[in-house]
Parts: C-alpha cells; sequence; structure tokens
C-alpha cells in the first residue's frame, strides 16, 4: 500500500496513546510492541477510570484473552466511549469459539460498542460469523482461507474491517479483500503474536483513517518484522526478544520493500 | 526412564491442550514454555467459563501464585470438572507455608478436586504435609531432601504423586522415589522455573497416563534444558530466552542421552 | 554515593524479601530483576492475605499501573501494616495524572499508609504535588528537571522521599537534592523500567535505612545497568534481555565506578 511507509512515519512521529483491555498472558509483550514501534500505550480496565483513560487516547484495543465479568463490562464502557468520541476499536475476540461465555462477550462488545476493526485467527471469524466451526482453545484448527466468505459476512454484517491472520492474512471490509503473505510459521509458537497484531492495528488506525488501509499496512508490518526475527533467532525464545527489536528498527523504505500485500 | 523420549514426541505429536489457572507473574512465560515444547497452552479463570474450558482440556494445571478468592473458586470448579472428566490435574501451591490464606486454599483443592501430582519446592512440600517448616515467601528454606518423607506421606495421604522441585529433584507416589539430577543453580535466579515445571508436568500428563513416569520425565525435561540454557547464557535475562529456545530445539534422543534419573 | 556498593552487597547477602502489589505489565520483569538483582520477589495482592505477607516482609512496594478497586483496598491494607511493623513502603504512581481515579487512589494510599519513598516521573510527581501539569497516559510530558521544586514540595508534605525518572533522576528529601546523570534514553522505549526502578529502591530500602541514600543508589544502579544494556544490545527486545543479565552480573566495585552522583 502506498500509504504503509507513511503510517509508520506517522506513528513514530506522533507517538499516539493506545488504549489495552487486554489479557494477562500479554500485556507486556503488548505493551513492549507498542513502544518499540513507537506508539504510547497504556494499560487500564478499571471500570473507575476505562472511560476517561479511553477519553485521551488516539484508539482502543480491547482483547477477550483473559476474560471477566468486571472487565467485559469494563470493556464495554470503554468501547462505547470510544464509540461515541469517534476513535477506531480494535476487538480481538481471543478463543470465542471455546466457550459460550467468550461468544457472549464477544456478541456484547460487537453490538454495544460497534468495533472498527476484528482481528482474529480463521476459528474465531467463523465462529463469530455463526459458522459452525471448531477451535483448539485458543488456537485455530483451520487455515485461513477457509473463513474468507465468513470474514466478508462479518464485515458486511457489523460495518467493521475484518482481519484473519494466519499463514496468509487476509483483510476485507465486506468488498475488497487483500492479503498478506509475510511471516514466519515460528510464529504461531510464540504467545501473544496475534495480539500484537491486534494491538499494532490499533497504533495504525490510530494515524490512518483509512481502516482497510491501516488493518492491511499493521499485518505487513507484523508479517515482515516476523520473517525478518525468524531469520535471526534461534527458537522461538529468541525470536521475542530480535521481533521487538525489529519493530524498533525496521525504517519505512525496507518495510515497504519487502512487504507483500496482494489485492485478491 | 523408558519413555522419556517418546512423551516428548508424543506431546509435539498430539499437542495436548493444557487449561492453567495461574499467576500473573508467569503467565507469558508459561504460555511461551508450553508452545516451544509443543503443547497447546489455554489460560482462563472466569467461574463462568472455566468448566467449559477444562472440558475441552487434556489436563489442568493450577497455580496459587497470586490467588484471590474468585480465581481459587473457579480453580475449584475446574478441578471438579477435570476431576469427573478424568484429565490429570497438576496443583502448584506457591507460597503456601507464606500465609494461612494460601495453605487454606491449598487444603480446599486438595480436598475438593484430588489432584494427580502436586509440585512444589520443600518448605511447601513439608507445609502440605502439616510439618512444621518455614518459608521465605514463595523461595524455600531448606533443601529438597529435606522433604522427601513429607512428600512420601503427601502422596500415600492424597494419593497424588509429589515433586519437590531443588538442587535434584525427587518424585514420588508414596512408595517408589525418584532423583532428578539435572539443572543449574541459576534456575532459582529466573522467576516462575518452577510455575514452568508444573505447567510442563501438564503436558506430559496429558500423554503418559502413568504419573510418576510423566512426572519425573518433565522434571528430567526441565533439568535438561536448564543445564543447556545455563551453559549458554550470560546471566537469568539470557537464560530465560535460551531455555525457551531449548524446549523447542531438544530432540528426544538427546534428551534421553541427557537426563539422569535415578530410583532411590 | 560511599554506601553504595555496599548496599548492593547487603541486597545480594541478606536477599530480603520485598513485597510487591504491582501492575499486570510489569510482574514478570519486576519479579526478575530483583531476583537478578539478588533480592527475594513476592507478589501477592489478596485482601485476605497481604498484611500477612507484609509482615514477614523486609520492604513494601505499591505501583498503581492497573489498579482497580479491591487493589486498592488491599494496597491500603498492606501499606497499613508495613507502616505500623516499621518497614519501608515505595509508592509508584502509575499514571497519576491521567484520571481522576488514579488522583484518588494515590491520595488514600499517601495518607493512610505515609510511603517512605515516593517514585514518579516528572508528570506524576508535578500531579501528586497539586501542580497544573498533563500526561500521556502512563508517559512524562515534561523533563524531570521541571518537577524538581514540586518534588521537594511533596517530600515536605509527605515526610517521604521523592524521586524524579528521567534523562536524569532527582531525589530529595524536601532540603537536599541529588541527581543521578546515568542511563539511556532507549530506556523510554521498554515498559515497565519507571516500576523496575521502584522495586528496585524497594531492596535497597530493605537493607539501607537512610532512605535517602537507598533511593539514589538505587537510581544510580538502574541507570549504569541501564547504560551497560544501551550499549551491548540492538533494541528494546535485547535491552531487557541484558539489563537483567546485568542486574546480576554488576560488581559492588564497578557498579561505584560508574555511578555519576552529584548533589545539588
Amino acid at each position: 500500500m502506498k500509504t504503509l511507509g507513511n503510517d509508520l512515519a506517522l506513528i513514530r512521529g506522533k507517538s499516539p496513546l493506545v488504549h489495552n483491555i487486554t489479557n494477562f498472558v500479554v500485556m507486556n509483550s503488548t505493551a513492549n510492541a507498542l513502544l518499540a514501534l513507537g506508539a504510547s500505550p497504556v494499560m487500564a480496565h478499571a471500570k473507575e477510570e476505562v472511560e476517561e483513560m479511553t477519553g485521551i487516547a488516539s484508539s482502543l484495543v480491547i482483547n477477550l484473552g483473559t476474560l471477566s465479568p468486571d472487565w467485559v463490562d469494563a470493556m464495554v464502557l470503554a468501547g462505547q466511549k470510544a464509540f461515541s468520541k469517534g476513535i477506531p476499536i480494535v476487538l480481538d475476540p481471543v478463543g470465542v469459539g471455546a466457550t459460550r461465555y467468550r461468544a457472549d462477550a464477544a456478541s456484547r462488545i460487537i453490538e454495544k460498542c460497534h468495533p472498527s476493526v476484528i482481528r482474529g485467527n480463521a476459528s474465531e471469524i467463523r465462529c463469530l460469523a455463526k459458522e459452525a466451526g471448531s477451535t483448539k482453545g485458543v488456537d485455530s484448527t483451520i487455515g485461513a482461507d477457509e473463513a474468507i466468505e465468513a470474514a466478508k459476512r462479518l464485515a458486511n454484517d457489523t460495518g467493521a474491517v475484518v482481519v484473519i491472520s494466519g499463514a496468509t492474512d487476509y483483510i476485507t471490509n465486506g468488498k475488497e479483500v487483500r492479503a498478506v503473505s509475510n511471516g514466519s510459521p515460528i510464529m504461531a509458537k510464540v504467545t501473544g503474536m496475534g495480539c500484537t497484531a491486534s494491538a499494532i492495528i490499533g497504533a495504525f488506525a490510530a494515524v490512518n483513517p483509512n481502516l482497510l488501509d491501516a488493518a492491511t499496512n499493521a499485518m505487513a508490518l507484523m508479517g515482515v518484522v516476523g520473517e525478518y526475527a525468524a531469520l535471526t533467532s534461534a527458537g522461538p525464545g529468541s525470536f521475542q526478544v530480535v521481533f521487538t527489536d525489529g519493530l524498533y528498527k525496521i525504517t519505512p523504505h525496507d518495510l515497504t520493500e519487502t512487504a507483500k500485500i496482494s489485492i485478491m
């Protein structure tokens, strides 16, 4: 995309405040990814303060990974504030097919907050689109290409840009479908790569109002830095370290040169 | 043990879903350890969903590290589900001697859920066996060998396989005692190594119904990879990185060749 | 300071138990930093046990990063126990200017627990001193030197030693002001460096009753190890790894030689 390098430069120049209500597993790696990229992360989840925190943020990222009732209530409050304020909302429906509680929470957030972007793996996207499917906890049991039609329908039903993460990532607004074919299989062996992708979409969406472009660019960045990290690491432990370094070091030029984005 | 390499291959082949209700300090490193090893971790703690999540899992790991009332209630619900379903339950009674609240929570979980394996340091195991002892927060103040008799009694009283972590690890079903003499002193300088051991026991127990063997094999893997990481790292920060890489790279053959397991 | 190397040796010799009630983002890195340094960290936040845990600790660190009502209640209980027992209390008022809820929680803790040391960035310290100011979530929008007068007033009002983190760190008891000019700009790109500083102040305060010295020494250690890590890492991901290794490896002699502490 023409905006890819420009978005990265904008994130580093503006350092947008990204409000994350996310899960315990990835809070540290997500905060570090956003900081390394050049954004300014904040994590806050108390019902007593989420609206005020969203009020000073440039985007909101809601992640269901380790949800519980008080947290879901806070997600809804923050999401409604973000919607009324007009800042982008990214929803990551982690493990939505695994339990009814997750499915209900995701439905409630979609209905009440109108997320701008929804990013999940193929099982999660098919579950949200009310298609029969299966999941293995928080991991997908099907390929990303098997969820493209579900993603288009979900996009049309909700008005959100929908992203399916996988070996190839797909991004759709219900009409157009983009594909990003960067990345590495080892990313599935590092916890929170999907959650990091959602947070980084939050950073791109904070600087680029074209959310189809913003989500595509974020996935391209994830894939390009993931490729680099896979090549220069010895396993998933060192991958995480090099990946964070890569987010910090990558130039807009190198990002643009290496990204493999296509329109389907 | 004869099953050591085979168990590792089974974990990689089957990628069992391990449901963890664990503490905030180690959620990320635990998830990464299980992923690197080849298992499929899921973290979920809401009372509203733990039974359903345990219902699709192959084993359950309960860790008391940063407990609070809602979490303990969820641990009991998940543990009862796991028991009724017949999947193994690993209990990690972190810091059980430090406060009465931890002791009560551990007793309640043991009574209501009948854990299959209990893993702790020497102070924790002696506390659970109702022996006088002392603890320094979550660290042991005595050597692992000073808790062997307590471990045997705890195993006989609860029906669980009991594991004492230390310079030498001991594993007992109340009758037989195994010793694993791999590992490195630097592992005590990295947070969550014990918690990771408990999670990895969860992965081995998911593929090997002989829980004395499964727990022994898991401790041998921890020790062998810990030795490797100690040799190839410069301190506890790089140790964690190399350890995760090692879980990913170790072959069944190298694991079997390096493990030092003895029957006492 | 003359006590710098000696304090480090004391921490390693005594391994003081530091009780942390801290945020989800930094629990792992904080525990690892304290362990690498030679202290013994414990994380516990349930109202049911915090007083008992503080009762066996040598210092208490309270961090508001991801606060919620139950956690604030526990912080107050633990803080009152620490005060009555006479052990040092370090307060880290993360993001205190961002929401009213944070400001109220910080005021309540200061009033009820009488913290011994308060460490924040310039925006946070000015907010606590009731000065008009601004913040960007949890990041400061002003330089540390712009908060020195506020820090002195806050110290005089509360009786606490006040630390402002920044390119140069300032430490004051309301009368004397110390400056530490070690460190690296990349530390602002790694999440939780401020939180780690607060935890490390907790370790120094546990061994040195002169809290102005203890806080100064802790900030010098942070800065010296940060400089080392910045020189030997490739970005914020590897910085975190090398920083943890550095805490483990630094000698009292090298620390004393490299520290740049001045009295203003």
